[in-house]
């Protein structure tokens, strides 16, 4: 199988068949397929454009690569592990359809430009669907932070009881996050849509190349400026595993929420049947699989973004096989984040709210002592002071067992003489929550004024 | 001294001396000392605007914080590990010095908001001062490229040589780099100027607060808007920390090239001495440690990367202590990248080129083959069919021991009569770089134009 | 400065202020300054013994390095930048004292094979102290165990009910994982326990050194048998964080447990007020930072493990300068477990376990239903029918809202009728627990077992 | 197909098709059937033994499961993704095949303690053919290292010319590498080879099991000793993963070497054609792909780890579908490992060594100063005043461009008066490699001594 290599003219012996296996990158860049094509197209009519080509060379090659695009797309297309390559499958494909017009279509390009355009081409595509999921799953969490808006739940630090928050506000809070992955996204497309094209195998090419219409034609905002970074840096794709692990990880934290509150001691949601499994010895079971399944996944994505940090380090400029390895950790990082999201933002929607389990636990840790501090120093008495009166007094309702919203009028006043009966309507959830009334608030009508300002940006 | 701490009220028993050190984070955070109080100042002057604070309250604030602060920066004010922070040994220090006006400061705000203010003023002012590095660098390479815009030297693909380029070319490349290390970290600035202030622990405040006024006053750009958003994330660090990665894997790979470049047998550069040291037993060596130790800290960075986004996996909302875990990372990861770009724009100023050895390197590996290919495909022959040409002639030429070059007319058209005696004109290397002159590409006037594109740039 | 350098005669410009201190390791490597010592001190008995140095000259180093470490103990000794390192800075002080001796102990040996012998010498040191400390926190643990061998409480999978357990079973868990740690450091020790000095620069030496004598005087199992390898590879650093980082990753499992039952929802311990800190604004707030902080922690120790692995990658032999970057990583991670191991000895000591809470819990969760699933089996049915017979006496008791231990003879032998009266003796906890009992079981008996096992193994 | 699933009598919908694919692990851990039949078989043998089961149905199972791994071996099994996993697979198709007795084998376990079983027979069947690969390997570097025992190239530091070593010397460092990988996998094994079947879900089980037997059945060495621990924790696996790390990192530095050697100006070695490929654009191109991919893949395996860690790190007890996700990295790093380490054994025998150019590297770079200055200490001088004494030579033949061999007596006694004639015979490559002929040193006595031990100990 020599002469099936594009190289093999000064070589003395065959590469090994386990070298063979080891070196090729087919089994997974054929994914790549139609962008290389779509790279090939726009080289092919620029090459035309330039008289290098021929309209007749173009012609064919047009004719030739809709046949094998479609052959591909129909799983008709015999991919070889003697050709390596997606490139060098589809190019031998298109010689032996349409003679030398396919064995000038590599005319002023390399390999190592040709794959730097089908890697940007493909992740380009992949962040558009990626910022729409993250938009749909921002809406389905909208929608349930619309249904509870008003519901009571505690929020918490350390896993304590703090204060009271809304299930909505709660929700909102994972919009935002996700607001800011999505808008790393758009940022990092920037940097990807760039055309490499042109830069041949390193150092720019002998031939009249108009590398600005390529760009135009494949819909690139502007050229790789510098034909060795061109081929050699693949710092965009990291850029996107940096901000994929983002995602995951803020995924991984509803994720590790959603598994808090649906176990029983818990009890504040229950997912939909479809999302979980249940247990091969333990008949009872009902298990949040896919959480948790996303909860590990971000070691996943995070290892990913470690692999590909490491493989670039220290490597010498330009090409080198090295950057092979860039692809199947992109790959995956991609098809993991599509999937999750997708899941995602089906499973919110199957999310069972159970408010009374979350009232019974706002008034099981002082919720609102805070809003009692805030009452005295409404009184005159500085923070710090007001901080230590209710300190005593939380200390005093523990040992009774009681919540300091139970205790009388006396009691509190053993603490300050400046509480009055106006107190207890701060000492409600409700009325705590109401009290936290300005922009990212928690009172119920901020949560609907951050709800209206997500939707108008989502349809925007 | 249970008293010092600000939350010791309910508690029965001290906390114990070795959970004091354990959680304490003033030994660390104290760098953040005047971020406190450039927020706590802007938080009194908000209060004071909203009828909470008194004038004479702020005034009083105003004073102590300037005395503070001009302790702190002389070395004289006193750390106390008993007071756990920055925020609670600055605080405490204030009301001792002004009394129940410093108790007032702390009003409506917690040291969840606070901490999260204080980090996002640190790490802006760090991007500011990187971005303006990160400038100095790529000004530094100009100047070298511009030196060099027309030495020869080989383009390695594999280290092999692969095409003639030169110097000049080389260093563009890592300009392009590093003007997108410095587009990421504008783009991560947007993100991190935004005020959490407001938010207090996690559900926002009682107290009616302007949060523009004080973002105003900060000069955020926008607030938060989720309260528990606001607290509990720190995206924004682990997308610094991830585009300081990429900033230091970028620099590990020039310092591979510099480190390689001075090795003897390879010789094309030498570095001055004064970024060189030697060894405690060999008397000749003289090793370049800066680049070997940024290739190593290359590391360094991206563990901190990782350290952090496996601190955030699957917490819970809103804040937990977890958090405090961030900022070791994130001062280590902005010293690091602040100290390796101020060096490395003095050290490339010390760098000096030898030609004479790059130019014999050229001619040491049939760097002029691609040309001959190229030129044959002028004459009409398809690409791939002159690419198997050329790889014969050059498989004879190294059996002879020569260049492709050194071959006589006679024996280069034993492998193509197309050849003719122009084609001697395009396999010098000088030949090799002119033809390359498109955007992007090697050719002197191509670099020298990319040299003011980024002059350009930089000074606009 | 130019002459403190050791190796300065080669150089025409001294070192540049910021190349100095960016290069310079004496502020972190100086915690080996004893080791460093006991290892010059070994060197040097093998020199005389060799015939290399005379007695005079043995015994002024001794003296001298037994006036430095007791300046160095007792925080006289003066560190300078200027001098490098820790090695240097001893060996200086050692000639400004003893004169020509001290510039002879230097032969026959290089600062590469000087410096990997002192990071062994310090792991061996703290892997020793870390076992200790690793079995210390069994004790701990095995204690709370026996105090709880028969506490029931719910044995979790994805966080939902499973069967009951006990609280002793569940501590025996971690008992086990620490039980691997440990014997990952003793293997790692192996591999820390051979000398390298003889391996000098990177080839060996001139001088008739006896390596197994220095060896024996140093405690060492064997020598490095390769030169080269002796002074470049860290490996055994790596293997140390790697086995540092499952440490962690266990102690990040227990801390999640930890914080999950002491959430009030949950209630299932208490930890003792001094291991616990307050909230600047909430005066209610109990929070269990230590912890939170260990489960942040173990992304910090990871994180030294990648940078240590990628500062690795790809370098070529011997020693290069970015090896100088593992010992900052190393250090924090012993320090970082020697303090996270000694602080849970001390915090489980200080743990309250509620079982009321927990028995309650495993009410909660049908927690017995695969006890039902096993009788049935035991009665002859497959255990795939049985296993579906009782998901639908759960579905039921689930729509009713009762255990399956509340449900009538009569409405159990509905879903089969081989249920006797006999089925409730299996339907309680303790009967649940009571039939697990065989090696590994949680049944109180076998929980007793382990504990008298492990603890015989800790004395042993 | 709702009743397809093990578990599905408690729920109330199906599982969406999107949650079927997301949770599945059918297409991967597939792998595992062989090793999850043998786990059953065992079982089943223990379980009949015990009375549980009856020899007809122990017959039947034997029978049937006979005929599956038949089935799968040769191509012909059907996987269902609606049967979840390969446990299901299996236990479908042999009830399918025998009836009830088929239903009877999964009584006294659970597929938590049958996956942890199948990934450690797994795992202990792949370390096993690891350790035998490494020292496939360790053959092939000694083959070569007794080829060159005596061949003198340079050794480096820093990428500086140090002193001169033997080929065969620099290889030994890689045994040495290879040596410490191969221990920490049999370290390893021991913590794999330890049963965790018996620990059923978490709690253990209510029939009468003989673990011992199992294990012996199994050719485990010990039993895991408490259930919860059994079915959690992966540690073993992630030590796998950081010892394959290590292997792969020292793979990285023989590759990093490896191309460094081949690159043109070094010129050190050629790697046989069948290990290389060329170039799609130029023609002279012979690449070092083999080592450049391993290289890459060190990022792979170092990615998988951190997935690992960050995967279980704060995961709650006892079993989570987090752990799901440690079977793809695991089986990567497995596959990785082991084709990477056949590939390198076989391409060393294909590495030619160049002898004169290492020689004429030795000779440009003084390498032979630290020879000098031992001679004089030999005569008296200490150490570091020889050390000055040399470098001051050093820069003199440096200016004159000339070795420091090449300087005449009268000038190296301007240096000092006690050199002599014999001086000569240590500044050869030769001289100063024989010099340092003790344990571990280069001289190529010493050389041949440690391949003898090597190949003693690899057949013992």
């Amino acid at each position: 199988m020599q002469d099936a290599h594009a190289w093999s003219g000064r070589f003395s012996e065959p590469v090994s068949e386990l070298v063979k296996k080891y070196t090729a990158s087919v089994d997974f860049d054929k994914r790549m397929a139609a962008f290389d094509i779509q790279g090939s197209l726009a080289h092919a009519a620029m090459l035309t454009r330039a008289g290098v080509l021929s309209e007749a060379d173009l012609s064919a090659i047009e004719a030739g690569m809709a046949e094998i695009l479609q052959d591909i797309q129909e799983g008709r297309f015999e991919w070889s592990v003697d050709l390596e390559d997606v490139h060098m499958n589809v190019e031998k494909r298109l010689t032996d359809k349409i003679g030398d017009a396919g064995k000038r279509l590599h005319t002023g390009r390399s390999r190592n430009d040709q794959v730097a355009t089908d890697i940007r081409l493909y992740l380009r595509d992949a962040i558009d669907h990626i910022v729409t999921l993250i938009a749909a799953l921002q809406t389905s969490l909208l929608d349930l932070a619309e249904q509870h808006a008003d519901t009571v739940m505690p929020g918490f630090t350390h896993l304590q009881v703090a204060q009271p928050v809304t299930f909505g506000h709660h929700m909102l809070a994972y919009v935002e996050m996700l607001g800011r992955d999505g808008e790393r996204m758009v940022d990092c497309r920037k940097r990807v849509n760039r055309l490499p094209l042109g830069a041949a195998a390193l150092a720019g090419t002998t031939f009249p190349v108009d590398r600005f219409y390529t760009a135009q034609l494949l819909g690139f905002d502007d050229v790789c400026h510098n034909s060795l970074d061109a081929v050699s840096d693949r710092d965009f794709a990291i850029e996107f595993t940096a901000a994929a692990s983002l995602v995951m990880v803020h995924l991984s934290r509803l994720s590790e929420e959603l598994i808090l509150w649906m176990s029983p001691r818990v009890g504040f949601i229950d997912i939909a049947d479809r999302f979980c499994t249940g247990s091969s010895i333990m008949p009872q079971k009902k298990n949040p699989d896919v959480p948790e399944l996303v909860r590990g996944k971000s070691g996943r994505v995070t290892g990913h973004l470690l692999a590909l940090l490491m493989l670039m380090k220290s490597q010498p400029l330009a090409y080198n096989k090295d950057n092979q390895e860039d692809k199947e950790p992109l790959f995956d990082t991609v098809d993991t984040l599509i999937d999750t999201l997708r899941i995602y933002a089906d499973m919110m929607r199957g999310v069972t709210v159970k408010p009374e389990a979350m009232r019974a636990a706002v008034l099981q840790g002082f919720a609102t002592a805070t809003d009692l501090a805030d009452y005295l120093v409404k009184k005159g008495v500085p923070f710090r002071d007001s901080h230590e009166v209710v300190a005593r007094a939380v200390r005093h309702a523990e040992v009774q067992g009681v919540d300091i919203a139970d205790l009388s009028l006396d009691v509190l006043r053993q603490f300050s003489a400046l509480i009055d009966d106006d107190v207890y309507a701060v000492l409600t959830p409700e009325g705590s929550l109401a009290q936290r009334n300005h922009i990212g608030g928690t009172a119920p009508a901020q949560v609907r004024a951050q709800i209206a300002r997500h939707r108008a940006r989502l349809q925007g």
